[in-house]
């Protein structure tokens, strides 16, 4: 791993203080804020996500407040998926794209009501795509990041540990709804989400003063729980085919491409950008998609570039996340493969940093 | 410093073989995009470029480009800075704002022609304001990120390096003036400017394939100059009061906050977005800006959050980037100060992790 060189530019969280207390190891760069990726070792942090509850700091997933009379106009128009039977309650995966249908994000919205949203984006200035297509368009309407940290409690034994903090309502949150829980002399929007398939919620914490309470509250409740301090964990994410925008898809990409099919889902009636590129496209198909690959061998470094793939001579893809599952005992990836050699069972060779290695298409994710 | 966890979506650059032969020593990550921060150490990289030549990979200002009808519409509407009398061979420092003024970017911007230009930004990705703004309006313009990555050569001998590469013909071009040079078989925009002091040149690279063929042309042309692969210095660059987007101002400043007045100069008759919220400000003047300031005392670390600065017992400001000078044996530093405290010979007293130290307002940046 290479040093990262300190600055305010790259922003310390509300709950750097926790983080750094819990001995993080090291960090990525996410929206321009620290987001840790190791605190044990990368392989112990994942079998400890598996087994018992950890404590995330997700605050680089920035929020995008969208507030006043064309709000919901608005973040229909950022998207292809179908936004209006969304109850109040719910959690919306949304691919957003621009006029050609490419990815600019992918990220959650949350409706607070018709007149107010908030995007918890991934890792692009999603702000300045919206803020722009509002003043462009005029619409009524004021973008903003608002004061609010996301921390995720993920791992199979979260619900026990939330209900000590919130109560058994916690219990009551199905999976990408949200629910408005107190904490102390404030309250937090609670979701049942979060980026594992372990099981989990994001809390999302308003005005940075409730955040260390929060974090020192739930390791205080959480000690014979086992709970510890963790992060998206490269492997398990993998493993559960969680998307990475920047590393498994970019604004070269369309959702088809992504398998965000099911996201691309509005009616003819509905009015958003790309539309007619994705129209096309979903006429024609895509060319190429996202699939799971086992890559053979011994474990593989990291990607910090894609990884070209071949068949028959011929470049058929890329691959673009890789790790070492200790639970599958292969190198579990996540690859953009071309029609024609997309279907499971396929082999190729992947031209790896350990060298040339068979790469096979994988029926479904490793969950 | 922190460990870096390596991934696909911190890109590497077109030079990145070259600056890991170099022995690069730490990274900063701009635009989602590796940038170097040390070769040496801060303190001998500093005396280096200030005595002889640096070759910096600094791809990370990445480019947007815009090119249409419509084009230099647009690009008048993004900056408060008049373009109209801009000749094709300037390169101009314009001040990005938003619709209340506030700074969403400082990059420069590069003229090709009455339909085609080149923004070369700082840390944010302006392409998704400008093109939402473009499809907003209903433009007719593509916004786009070309392959185009630029290479700085730096320092008091960066002319005589230069003239080894590209022929006498780079003394005739004017600071922030450009003109496009041959290099083998192709050919590239060649610019004085650069984010230092100490003269030098920015060479943008179009087409990744001829990015190592320059710089090692570089290396072998220069070894008895005693070129070296540099990058953007810290002390430099606070010295020289080269400001930092994300650093020294974020979109919670305006231009006149940030001592970028003459930037907003566009007539009356002239549109931008912005216009309004930046005249009225004009006429009240800004509350606070940015000064050079000088802390007391033994050297201070990074900044990784803004410090406090204090007078009378009232929060006056902020330093928000600051470094020990080994040639003017004093911390320099960069701070936003309010009204009434930012007159020349003002002494504050600034939090540091090191403990309160006086800080003391200068005349100007220490070059």
């Amino acid at each position: 791993m290479s040093l990262l060189s300190p600055s305010r530019r790259l922003r310390e969280t509300p709950f750097s203080a926790g983080v750094k207390a819990a001995g993080v190891k090291a960090y990525t760069v996410y929206n321009r804020m620290l987001l840790p990726t190791v605190f044990d070792d990368v392989e112990r942090d994942y079998h400890h996500l598996k087994n018992h509850v950890q404590v995330w700091d997700v605050s680089v997933e920035r929020q995008v407040e969208l507030i006043g009379p064309d709000a919901s106009k608005l973040m229909q128009l950022l998207t292809p998926r179908d936004l209006t039977k969304m109850q109040e309650d719910q959690c919306y995966y949304v691919p957003i794209v621009d006029q050609k249908g490419r990815m600019l994000n992918d990220p959650v919205a949350l409706k607070h009501s018709e007149t107010r949203w908030w995007i918890s984006i991934a890792d692009s200035d999603l702000l300045l795509w919206v803020k722009g297509l509002a003043i462009g368009m005029g619409l009524d309407v004021d973008v903003f990041e608002p004061d609010v940290a996301p921390l995720a409690v993920q791992g199979p034994r979260s619900g026990q540990l939330m209900e000590r903090i919130f109560g058994a309502t916690v219990h009551d949150i199905r999976f990408f709804r949200q629910k408005r829980l107190s904490f102390g002399d404030t309250s937090f929007i609670v979701a049942r989400s979060g980026y594992s398939k372990q099981g989990g919620f994001e809390i999302y914490v308003e005005d940075r003063r409730y955040a260390m309470p929060l974090w020192n509250a739930l390791f205080e409740a959480g000690q014979d729980l086992h709970v510890r301090a963790g992060c998206p964990n490269l492997i398990e994410r993998i493993e559960s085919g969680l998307l990475s925008y920047g590393n498994d898809m970019s604004m070269e990409n369309t959702p088809f491409e992504c398998g965000l099919d099911k996201f691309c889902n509005a009616p003819e009636t509905v009015d958003f950008i790309g539309k007619e590129s994705l129209r096309i496209e979903a006429e024609t198909g895509p060319s190429r998609k996202i699939r799971a690959v086992a890559i053979g061998g011994a474990p593989v470094s990291a990607t910090t570039t894609a990884w070209p793939l071949f068949r028959g001579g011929q470049t058929v893809g890329q691959i673009t996340s890789a790790a070492w599952s200790p639970d599958f005992q292969t190198n579990v990836a996540i690859a953009m493969v071309e029609s024609g050699s997309w279907d499971a069972g396929t082999e190729m060779m992947a031209d790896t940093p350990e060298g040339q290695r068979t790469a096979t298409v994988q029926t479904g994710f490793w969950t």
